[in-house]
């Protein structure tokens, strides 16, 4: 069942017990060939196994039945948030993933930079991938070229990576439903930013942006690739209950990438910072701050990145390499681990699928289930069953002896 | 998923089959050890086992994931009212229990008497667990020499077991949220009660109960144990939708504590008087109104006392002696029934527990399923998954004919 966090709220209780949440992102996979494995069933993962067979399993269903979640809802579910409840724009979790300030009365869009042909047609949607440091110059030339400050408005240009930056308005009576300016083929010309709220508010906030975009773009007008830019995902903080408020846990979120660092600081978890990038190197971050935290958000980005590729035997080696630091992971001590997925990427897919998410828990009062391995069709057999990701952190909570009982 | 009565009201229809919900209270357990069985899974029921070969199993979800029930709640759940929608305090549960009238105005409180030292602090919250013959005494006592009836209030004290007992005010205007007194450890003092609504009506009440506890208090204080007393659950019966009338049964509840026959009283069944209090003279006591009623809630109450008392082997033992009357039980010729716990006690932890509920459905037109015996790992594989502990009764009506077809 979906989540309501009230009764959540009202039930939850200090204690000393930890709780990981290890996220292999789009974990879930297919078997290349009808009678073929799953990249998990074919990966060599002995704790893994162990933990399943000491643990209980289940599978889990990001969103709804046959919906294939982005990474930003998937995240929510996996905090407890539905994600049809709780909608947060794409710009918002750029921001906040490169660790800018967000107001809450700021206005956030993602940005891309494209290429367009004299016309003004749209001939490369990423201006040819063009990479990080150009990205940084063209974001500090907007910065300083453009403003807004006329009409009492702050801008702020931030580059994310490659083609994408994160555009920041900071001003009184931002808002509306603003539609985005990608036209999402080439060929196309870009779009206006519209107001589809209908409101006085939202009105003069498309206006204001595409005053913005039409300083941006004259800026841009020579540069060689980027010449252009779209906006997409223009919202601002919707303001989501904060996860530790809800959970009476201090939280702390391990993870490389910016839209995973985004989710979690968007419901109040901290956002550890950390040299490298391999599942190591976030075992080590993770033992470090054991202490300060009660529940631990872990984030592997290449499983998905190696699902979209198609690069099945990528993604196995992935998953086996996770496998290797989980004795340094149950060697600090956790109560209560969940191993999972925010949704699955199968490599015979090349992409985001809404197949359910093998899952399992693992503590000293989780019953263990008849399941022997950890797999897809093992976790079919799974004590859990196949459950809605917002129940995940509910179990966890009631695993680790955080929730009161509910009524005499 | 949870129940919504609206379609069930609707729908359904009398006819001659009989449907029997047997509750084995804090039936679910944990192994002792990783390796081991659970007290269900020990115990000897061959009869049990047979059942579930014949039918189809599952596990419930008292309240939602995670989340540990009270007695209370958990009932309610099992009579398909959803307990996070339907709260009921423990005061007036325990004035149903006892078979006192209670009003539809009347406000309940449970009553625990208690010891406290010189300086007013609880020494013992329970008062030495006093006999009950003593709290009968202590009851007339207060009951004679209390009074409200200068406000217009009538007052009941009325002995429940050993150190509790209810008392009931009736009269017009009273209502609010109203806080406990029992500070919950001793070395404290009793706290006043105190109404969170903000409301006249609750302003009024609170300081009518404390003005009732002063009086009360004064009378006990020459008690050798019994010196003071505190108030817990105080609030008005909440006017629950009638089972009967939802379901088109005449409901009947055969219990010896008197929590289970006042939730079921608060439903609107019949609560069955008889003598002894063994699973063979509850059914006994079925056979005797076996025809005068559609619907038998039997409620085991030792499984639960055992696994609090983390008394494994007597859990074991009274499940089996459960077993040995199931052949009495199905010569009364039951269509349906539904074999099942209100939530989970395992003598591991001493205490009610979130784990779901090991539950088998069994008659003519359940289809059987894979699984082979009654237990919690048997019924991980069974027809009926991991379900919402409120959706048992309505699959009971779809078995026993008793739900008319919705649409043409």
């Amino acid at each position: 069942m979906i989540t309501d966090h009230a009764i959540y709220r009202e039930l939850a209780q200090k204690n000393n017990n930890k709780i990981v949440l290890l996220v292999m992102d789009g974990l879930g996979g297919l078997p290349m060939a009808a009678d073929g494995l799953t990249e998990l069933e074919t990966a060599h993962t002995p704790v893994m196994d162990r933990l399943a067979r000491e643990g209980s399993s289940g599978r889990s269903i990001p969103v709804r039945p046959g919906v294939t979640p982005g990474s930003g809802p998937a995240h929510l579910s996996l905090f407890s948030y539905d994600p049809v409840r709780f909608e947060i724009g794409r710009g918002v979790l750029e921001a906040l993933g490169i660790g800018f300030a967000l107001g809450p009365d700021d206005l956030a869009a993602r940005g891309n930079f494209a290429t367009a042909d004299a016309n003004g047609l749209i001939t490369d949607r990423r201006a040819g991938r063009i990479g990080t440091e150009e990205c940084i110059r063209l974001c500090k030339k907007l910065q300083e070229q453009t403003s807004l400050a006329a009409d009492g408005y702050q801008v702020f240009v931030e580059p994310v990576k490659e083609h994408r930056f994160a555009l920041v308005l900071r001003g009184p009576g931002l808002g509306g439903k603003l539609t985005e300016t990608d036209p999402q083929v080439t060929g196309k010309a870009p779009l206006p930013v519209e107001d589809e709220s209908g409101t006085a508010e939202g009105g003069h906030t498309a206006a204001l942006l595409n005053k913005w975009i039409a300083q941006a773009r004259k800026v841009l007008a020579d540069e060689p690739r980027a010449n252009t830019l779209n906006l997409r995902g223009l919202a601002k903080d919707p303001g989501l209950p904060r996860f530790p408020d809800i959970y009476q846990m201090r939280a702390a979120a391990i993870a490389v990438y910016p839209m995973y660092k985004g989710v979690a600081k968007l419901v109040g978890m901290d956002v550890i910072e950390f040299e490298g990038d391999r599942p190591h190197h976030e075992i080590a971050a993770l033992a470090r701050v054991w202490n300060d935290y009660d529940f631990f958000f872990i984030h592997v980005k290449k499983t998905d990145s190696y699902g979209e590729d198609g690069n099945f035997d990528a993604k196995v080696h992935e998953i086996e390499e996770v496998d290797k630091v989980l004795p340094d992971l149950l060697a600090l001590g956790p109560n209560v681990l969940i191993i999972t997925g925010d949704h699955s990427t199968p490599a015979k897919l090349r992409s985001h699928s809404y197949h359910p998410v093998p899952t399992l828990f693992w503590g000293v009062d989780v019953m263990p289930d008849v399941v022997q391995a950890f797999g897809e069709r093992a976790a079919e057999g799974g004590a859990h069953g196949c459950f809605h990701a917002t129940e995940m952190v509910p179990w966890a909570m009631g695993y680790a002896g955080r929730l009161q009982r509910f009524g005499a």
